[in-house]
């Protein structure tokens, strides 16, 4: 018989996640640089950059983003706007409107944009993995340059290697592996967030200082009040650290694609996940993220994994940032397992997703996280039931 | 200002092509090797591996796939059949069928396949590339076994990373690059072939050799006859050195997703695509790319970079395997450009579809490609009038 072949496939991609002011202000260089070094290393000939631009509609109705975009372009002769600034209402419902995809390819299409042009998107996480995913999959993968406009896409989502959209009542069930091309934080949209987006990218500051790194934890802790009153000097310090920890956590485990035994950045997930599912996406992921942390540090404390002080350090970080820490949906359901809207069928689905084995991380201590392939839902519906006490306790005193 | 964050995510894709006889036979080993090789490199536990089949209606119908996958599954306690075997119509129609991917994406969640399972397809390109596409974004990509059941998707497209569906009347607009798991050639398959479908694969092995390796061209050259008259042992050691010759340009080109200049193995195919398309796939890729390749042949030799006598081995060699070199699609509107139907117009769509500038490979001897940044229209227009004269003169002969 013939020989096998092998096949042996490496991929390289890089990308940069760059930190701005006003990146459409006329002197911002930016965005010409960052597309002019694909210029220089791809052998291409000198001509303009086509870029087509997709925006979330509340973000231009705040800050005029498509007016700054055409005047930007206008000013630069090394960009080209390709076609008309699409405007697409935002929020994380869209993750759950495939037409959008198709209205994305569509537009590339009529653009005749080619894998050396540029999709830019200017919004929240759910259009970034939603355009992401548009992107990843027209042409087999057209440049994605994200503009992220929330702290929780720009230290966080936007800055990973993932996109999406959800299907069968599932989130992300469809999305493909597709480092950006670069991602642009500009601090400027930050301002006009809503105190509800503001608090947004701390959740996930946290979760990753928790498994990672306790030095970072105790600057969240000591910061906690100034974060809360939008200090954005140190809200820009914090997504700084946390993007630097994603980014060297993608490139530097082994495994950025998830194809072995790699465990993407997920502590608190797996509950958050179904919670935001369960609530229409009332709760935010952000919102539902702060409540699977409270609800997974309280497990590994009854676990003895970790000292109840320790926990209750967590739990109080997370309040003093403004998050609340118990959702009708965590205990609606929770003693029936089977349940479809059951916060355990969450376990179920995140295994399903991950594949492979259930392996859920806990804390071992502040910033050490750890693996487990089993939850005692007796221990957890205690947790649960903890939370729900400790919110009763802070209204009956409120 | 805050500094840059530099990722750079290195991913190592692994696979091999496998060659067999009658993979299903139950001593037919092949495939539980396959996986098993997973269980012990991705740390997994202990159990059955999840497989779920797609089958082209067609190949079923011929080989009584389904029955025998059921048994081979039946008799394998380390391999599980995920659901029922899924049969499609098969054919390059398909892949003008987005709703057939949401039917599989469907099938994919009901069954609960994971990214540790894996989705199996036994059918020609198109369905490969249809199934691989809904694979490599079902739970952003599930393991994919491609079991390639003509001449052309065992040594060509079955063997490399790329998958897609067309839209917009383009073929390959939405797809990704996602390497396969494993490719398993089953030689069987080929002995039913229609006639069309069996030289299919040759037409792609000329091609290749052209444009790398002169001494594959001979081979072929010297077996026209064999292969015309379907000697399986010929096509086996020519669908083995085509297949080398493609997983190693992927593997060892630098550029296997195409992301920089690196050039797919696409020698006369600018105008392929467009007939195939003109012709509403009337025309067979394989019967396009045979037209495509004398076409660029002899625009080669008209721009004196080879010989009139080499061309004419060439165009010699694709008559003898069996293909004709004309088609009234590439005489219609040749000489209007502009026209939609014209086969100019794939220039233009060549260009977009790869990006950049544009460029096509030509011939300075056989076994040697280079490429070119602009075509000659007006020679271009004498290598079709002399197509068209020579299928003329044939006829007349007939």
């Amino acid at each position: 018989m013939l020989q096998p072949i092998a096949g042996h496939v490496r991929v390289d991609f890089r990308y940069a996640v760059h930190f701005t002011n006003d990146l459409f202000a006329l002197d911002n260089t930016l965005l010409s640089r960052v597309v002019r070094e694909a210029e220089s290393d791809g052998g291409a000939f000198a001509k303009a950059a086509r870029v087509m631009w997709i925006v979330d509609q509340s973000v231009d109705d705040c800050c005029d983003v498509k007016a700054r975009i055409e005047r930007h372009f206008a000013a630069r002769p090394e960009l080209e706007l390709a076609g008309e600034v699409l405007l697409l209402e935002g929020g994380e419902n869209i993750k759950n409107r495939p037409e959008l995809v198709l209205q994305i390819q569509t537009a590339v299409n009529a653009t005749g944009l080619d894998r050396h042009s540029y999709l830019a998107v200017v919004g929240g996480g759910a259009m970034l993995d939603l355009v992401g995913y548009a992107a990843a999959t027209a042409h087999r993968g057209i440049r994605l340059i994200r503009v992220p406009t929330t702290t929780l896409s720009q230290n966080d989502s936007g800055v990973g290697v993932k996109n999406g959209i959800n299907a069968f009542g599932k989130k992300n069930f469809i999305g493909t592996f597709a480092p950006p091309y670069a991602v642009l934080n500009d601090f400027d949209f930050l301002e006009s967030l809503p105190d509800r987006e503001w608090r947004g990218g701390i959740a996930e500051a946290i979760k990753v200082a928790l498994i990672k790194d306790a030095d970072f934890f105790e600057f969240i802790e000591q910061n906690a009040d100034r974060l809360a009153a939008r200090d954005l000097k140190a809200m820009g310090r914090l997504i700084h650290h946390c993007a630097q920890l994603h980014v060297r956590h993608i490139c530097e485990g082994g495994d950025p694609f998830e194809m072995g035994s790699s465990r993407p950045l997920d502590f608190g997930h797996w509950s958050a996940h179904k919670l935001e599912q369960v609530s229409n996406y009332q709760l935010r992921h952000a919102e539902a993220v702060a409540i699977g942390l409270a609800l997974d540090v309280n497990y590994s404390a009854l676990q003895g994994w970790i000292a109840d002080a320790d926990a209750e350090r967590v739990t109080g970080t997370l309040e003093a940032v403004g998050f609340e820490l118990w959702a009708p949906e965590l205990g609606a359901h929770a003693d029936d397992p089977e349940h479809p809207d059951s916060v355990f069928r969450g376990l179920r689905e995140f295994r399903e997703h991950l594949g492979g084995q259930l392996t859920i991380q806990m804390l071992s201590a502040i910033g050490e996280g750890f693996n487990v392939h089993e939850i005692d839902e007796a221990l957890m519906l205690s947790a649960i039931e903890h939370l729900k006490a400790r919110a009763g306790a802070a209204m009956a005193v409120a």
